[in-house]
């Protein structure tokens, strides 16, 4: 494969970033009457219209060239094949196995595929016994409260779903506790009667200290507030790769759901981890999710690169933040449901993208993922929307969008969508009148997506997560880095670790730098 | 006053931006035993260590010599003295004299501190009497929810604030209203009692789309749910400048809470936009918000530059992001009750210095305001910080940490400030040992502040808030910008309006360009 340097279309491209960068967007659509046409695509219920992007055929070619010269589409199969893409680690990298429906093939090995189809009819079977009310707590009270105790992957995939999806909750409610602050743990369990609880841990290891914290924190509740010697084995529920501590902490292995080494914990709500999902939900809107998200896998495995949705959304974030330096992104989704889509996404592509050094261990020539943020519109826009509109700096955008209201939430979709059709319409306009002061003008020309869902349904959620995991798959072998490790997380837990008996301890913080010894020091002497 | 460009000591340090981006932090903490002491001060309950930080004796000198020479402390004294220095919109700027006390005087005009006196004693009156029950909705029953209609800075600073402070909320249970999408207006309807409701409308013209179409939503539920001919007057509270539109909709304009023009909206919290906060902990702990503002504005008014807060942590902002380039900075609280922290600094910081003309109107020759952005420690650890510690971008951060934790809420103390101070360390420190895998290794030498609250208390929120307010001042100071206006935010509402009409009606939509046609097209094929 060639490096990217190496590719006489990154060259041209990176020669001419400078031009590209003051490329005329309203000229683009002067020059070429069908622009939106052509640079807008559908799948699996979603609208991408990149054309609000300074971004030409040829340009669009040559994104595409560099694609093809970096063999995206044979990385991709090698992915969806179940090879061990994850070469630092040694794993395969298999998440779209988990949204193959029942009874499909072709997409990992049978073995897997099996394994998959198996813990999926034992967490639907499990689901509707404690959403119908046949499997309860310890006392034989139905369960209507589940606690869902994790963090990072275990916490932020289910959370977007289930306040996405809120309208079709009809299970028992959902509190996630993440932090081992208390604060979350305090409120969550002042809404839950202990005897109608259920609480899933939510751990590869099942010792990652948040979690682990707060688990026993919940265990202890159990016991002491509902009377029955077999409470911890009726209602609290791992779900792990280590069965072994299931058992040291008396818990039931048999109730169990298993994590796999194949799917990171960033990709992985589709797996147990989105148990909480399916208790609230129910398996069938469950399905429906996965079904989604395996609708853009499909698209993603078969379309063209140059019809390929998360394909094309990978170049233009290429194109945008490392050919022209926009070093940040914002996503601006026009509902309340998906407020949680930037924490979300700060996940899914900062620790996999966040990278310095490629597959090889050299270091990358240019810079790799930069932050990607954002709040809801219209209250973004009467936030930082300033700064985008007249800020120094370019931030390209997406816009995310509902064309069909969730029934009973109307609210007033005509002023949300001519609010999310006007912003991306004034970023790339601007206003200059020349009698105007220069603090009212706006330079325009400033690049955004819009991503429109035909509307919120389990599917086009599903196949909406899921184009931003492969529009960062896409960005990662183009840049040949290693999307699915995280090393960069270990060091800080070691030093936490080191630190704990300094701060708890009495004796002097020695062998740490003055600062560290400084906040130690000021931190014991507050806290009294 | 000279430019930026003219001063030898921006020159200076301008020209050693590439060695000052590689000065190793460790090798200044190796070089300076009492770098920690003479790298943090503290001040109003709050301790700010930017030590590890690459900046060292002479850079903040410069520094300092930079804010010297673009009178920092004369355009400061001019704002607290209600100069006009919104000088585009030809208005004073003085939220900092919302946050006298009672008797306190020299901040401001007499006829202001007296105005803003009248006001803070009407609405403690009227707090107290909802919260006492003297004063009830329409049929006589107590008020016990509290909607809050408001969007931008009629919404995120109370909803930041209650948060915070939900522990010491005694009052009516308050809810938030920003979006027009109906599902935060669902949510808080199907929650309260409408004869137990009373509705805050928040919004300096009273004309703004989003809070008037939620108005309005509100309004006919009280109408439809309240047996009473004056539930409008009684349980509808205009906070505004407006008083001609409160007569229009049926209000009752003497109940109205005043707004006013030498505020702006991401300034008003202190105001009666942060009625809502006053009515859930009461006017006690309200005023205690305002002092520890207040004790934060005394420090940055008096102060010498070389140990005030607010200039050393805006002039260390300017070094990362203007001088070295780092164009986003990640604010991370170690408490989930600072949660809302990263969106109110958003507005805060986006809107005041999302900026690219100066006050003279010319083009500025420099960065200014970059992203802000962030989420909650530790669960941000688990998410984004791989892109920190092994990205290829460095972004600074704020560690935000609490010593003392709130009663009740103890979650785990030590492994959350073990955590908070860890993650410092190894970014600066990094890991480097020549037989790790390359991927496995960290480049450290990045920056970060510590910004450590003796205690989450109203005093030293007010304060956090406030430091974060002349930051962002002393940063638009420096650049030379207005920080106080907002003229980007008018177009996208003006072709908002014009969109209406195109999206509503069964016309083509012409005159619009290809993308937003296309937009308009699908949306209406889609919505059906």
């Amino acid at each position: 494969m060639q490096t990217l340097e190496a590719i006489d279309a990154w060259q041209a491209l990176w020669a001419s970033r400078d031009r590209l960068a003051e490329q005329s967007i309203n000229g683009l659509f002067a020059a070429d009457a069908g622009r939106f046409e052509h640079f807008s695509l559908t799948a699996a219920g979603i609208l991408l219209d990149y054309s609000k992007q300074p971004i030409d055929r040829q340009t669009r070619e040559r994104l595409l060239e560099v694609a093809r010269a970096r063999d995206v589409a044979g990385q991709r199969d090698a992915m969806l094949a179940g090879e061990p893409i994850n070469e630092s680690e040694g794993r395969a990298v298999l998440h779209t196995a988990l949204r193959v429906p029942d009874g499909g093939t072709g997409w990992a090995a049978p073995a897997i595929t099996r394994e998959v189809a198996t813990t999926r009819s034992r967490m639907a079977e499990l689901a509707a016994a404690i959403r119908d009310g046949r499997r309860t707590g310890a006392t034989g009270q139905p369960i209507e409260h589940v606690i869902n105790i994790g963090i990072g992957g275990s916490d932020l995939g289910p959370r977007l779903v289930l306040e996405a999806l809120a309208p079709l909750a009809d299970g028992p409610t959902v509190h996630f506790v993440a932090n081992v602050d208390g604060v979350e743990w305090q409120q969550a369990m002042g809404q839950c009667d202990p005897e109608r609880t259920l609480v899933l841990v939510v751990s590869k290891s099942f010792g990652t200290v948040e979690t682990m914290a707060n688990a026993h924190e919940a265990m202890a509740w159990l016991r002491r507030s509902v009377p029955s010697d077999t409470v911890l084995e009726r209602q609290v529920l791992a779900i792990t790769a280590n069965l072994d501590r299931v058992r040291e902490l008396g818990l039931d292995p048999e109730l169990a759901l298993p994590m796999w080494d194949w799917v990171g914990g960033r990709y992985s709500l589709w797996s147990a981890v989105g148990f909480a999902i399916m208790l609230a939900i129910g398996p069938t809107a469950f399905d429906e999710v996965l079904a989604g998200a395996h609708a853009m896998d499909r698209h993603f495995a078969e379309a063209p690169l140059e019809s390929n949705m998360p394909v094309l959304l990978g170049l233009v974030s290429i194109f945008n933040g490392t050919l022209l330096d926009r070093r940040s992104q914002a996503v601006v989704p026009y509902t309340e449901r998906l407020g949680r889509l930037s924490a979300y996404l700060q996940q899914l592509v900062m620790e996999s993208n966040g990278k310095s050094v490629d597959r090889a261990g050299h270091p990358v020539s240019i810079p790799t993922a930069g932050a990607i943020w954002g709040q809801t519109g219209t209250p973004g826009q009467h936030a930082f929307f300033q700064a985008l509109h007249q800020g120094t700096d370019v931030v390209p955008v997406d816009f995310v969008g509902v064309a069909r209201p969730v029934a009973g939430e109307r609210g007033d979709p005509l002023a949300l969508t001519a609010n999310l059709f006007a912003q991306s319409q004034a970023l790339m306009q601007g206003r200059g009148d020349a009698d105007m002061p220069a603090a009212r003008r706006c330079p325009g020309n400033r690049p955004s997506n819009t991503i429109l869902l035909k509307a919120l349904t389990p599917a086009t959620l599903g196949a909406l997560i899921a184009l931003y995991e492969h529009r960062t798959f896409v960005e990662a072998a183009v840049w040949g880095i290693n999307a699915f490790d995280q090393f960069g997380v270990e060091l800080g837990k070691v030093l936490a670790d080191e630190l704990k008996p300094l701060i708890a301890g009495g004796q002097a913080a020695e062998g740490v730098d003055g600062s560290t010894a400084g906040l130690i020091a000021r931190y014991r002497d507050w806290r009294g």
